[in-house]
């Protein structure tokens, strides 16, 4: 009896519901069933947002020269996903100041399967294939933290991100110092991160490095993003300041919009 | 009693599960489970395609200056969306008539939460802020009517605007002459946008004002876009022609392509 | 005794559904729910991916101009979609072999409904519109054989396509040689196809004709893409591994990716 009735409610959900896309926020959460290690040398693991980890040991010598990787690289790691880029370059940052690895390239394609920003595509450069895959260790390992100031619902995300002292991957990403505190301010849709902006610069002493939006500085994506850098105190309040007015703008239109995984700044 | 539990369960989903992607129809017709005010003095409204109204009264001089706004304007308005860039330019255009202000910029991401075309960010500019706030009240206004020429289904949509004065909203966004009637044809997926323009012109004696498709005139949408003017007869003409042509080719991909609110042209 | 009926309902429920952007496969595999032919003596016909055919017998002169069509195809044939652009490519090139046609432009929208890649819109040139619309019906014939190689989950999809002699569609869309074997690699999120693209060179005795990313080669979209020439035993051998290490590279992120029709290569 009660199989039948089961059945009859799926055939009558079948017929009124279709097809969803994921926020960024509900992408990211997303447990992928993955079926484990597929048996291939060159995978190291997945993560939130539909991220993926490869590295390749020695890359063939015609489709080096197509990607354009300085020749001193005979490995890479591959650091991918459709769901976060700010995420994504931050634990890249990270995993540069713990391997001897260079970043050798960031792309944003406008992805969130869906939503209103980027995936990424990241690739490391090493000499050994050992500090390659190391640095896509570390990288996965990351993301959950870079993902908990990632707030998002039905209407879009914001996201928020920090740190005391930056690295290449965010310089090479942004054009921010190394050594200096770095903040990250993304608001979607843009018309929040350009309110989230300004609300920044007004709370805290910090120095704008870079200001995009859908026509420049972002791959058409609907999204405004603030990169900042200064003392550490005036940025992270700068960064704080931002999230508590996109949280409330993101509830204004369309509810709660919680973090992906954990807030942590 | 089995109907009833099934409309029971149907409620509990509706509940607990949301978001669907959203041809640019649907996703402009879902009511967004708004917050209201959040209480913050920029915010101005919320409305149709994931719309959000904001102003700021001063914006920040480093961050002016970073989004490389005319120093006159102290104060801004901003409308953003995530579905829909035409009724908002549309809109936009009805309220720089009514306001003292101007169009600063129209930005036009690549979104429509899955769907085939762009979302928006439109800027204004006044010296009072209280003018802005004005401008961005009417533009949420006129939404409903703008977005009533917007039809969808799962295959795609199609959008028709037409004003018999043409402002400076349009003349920005366009190219089109001010004070003359002006008319939009969008088709999405691209090919039915072609097959509409080449009927809007054979219907009509109007002049082409733009042409864009996925590959130039858009952010890589699947549109193809045509700007016509001339006389307001003529343009009104071509457009409903469009229109005809258009809605039939959807319903053959994906049956039903309703208006997103009412038809008003 | 209800309440505990509907969370069983919910939880198989969770279990059957799932939420998620259509991936360039299922977006592929839906059937639109068409009403058939619209009356339009311009239509053609539909197909797999949201594929529309349309025929224009005397292009306007004015919408000539500005669509930058060469004066001497008077007729057109236009090949719409909005989950594709590989698999539209190859079965253009098989209609311009069949027909008196010309390619006069292919353009990549980002698109796929939600999806990692693009969809298109494909201009046909012919001096009879009888010569465009049966390469139109070549082309909407030829799409189920070219999705069959198509392959994809919720994290996202590859693809293959292979022909033993390229024709002006594949030269027009990526400059490889017209009369030589071609083959094309795609991976998405594009991480895949960067770890698809070495085993390919690696494979086989292959020349790269290009290779694309998120960032150049593409509208955005998240995809590496790989086009290679040479001896046809060669470039077969190339593809088919490509598309054995993208399969599990897909499966380890998201469970089983079948075929978007049946694989054929």
């Amino acid at each position: 009896m009660q199989e039948q009735l089961i059945d009859k409610v799926m055939d009558e959900i079948k017929k009124r519901m279709e097809n969803h896309a994921p926020t960024a926020a509900q992408g990211a959460q997303e447990k992928p069933k993955a079926t484990g290690n597929p048996g291939i040398t060159e995978f190291v693991g997945t993560a939130i947002g539909d991220t993926i980890g490869l590295v390749i040991a020695n890359v063939d010598p015609m489709l080096h020269e197509k990607m354009k990787i300085d020749p001193k690289y005979r490995s890479i790691g591959i650091l991918g996903a459709r769901t976060g880029a700010g995420p994504h370059i931050m634990a890249a940052d990270e995993a540069v100041k713990a391997t001897n690895t260079e970043i050798i390239s960031i792309e944003l394609p406008r992805d969130t399967k869906g939503g209103a920003g980027h995936g990424s595509l990241i690739l490391f450069g090493a000499e050994e294939v050992s500090d390659a895959r190391r640095a896509i260790e570390v990288a996965l390992k990351e993301l959950n933290r870079t993902f908990g100031d990632v707030y998002g619902n039905d209407a879009g995300h914001i996201e928020l991100q920090y740190t005391a002292r930056a690295s290449y991957a965010i310089n090479k990403a942004f054009g921010a110092p190394v050594g200096k505190a770095f903040g990250l301010i993304v608001g979607a849709p843009a018309a929040i991160g350009v309110l989230m902006s300004d609300v920044a610069v007004k709370t805290a002493n910090v120095e704008v490095v870079g200001y995009g939006s859908p026509a420049g500085g972002t791959s058409y994506s609907n999204e405004v993003i603030l990169q900042v850098t200064g003392d550490s105190g005036a940025v992270r309040q700068a960064v704080l300041a931002a999230k508590e007015v996109g949280v409330k703008l993101l509830e204004a239109m369309a509810g709660p919009a919680p973090s992906s995984t954990k807030p942590y700044i």
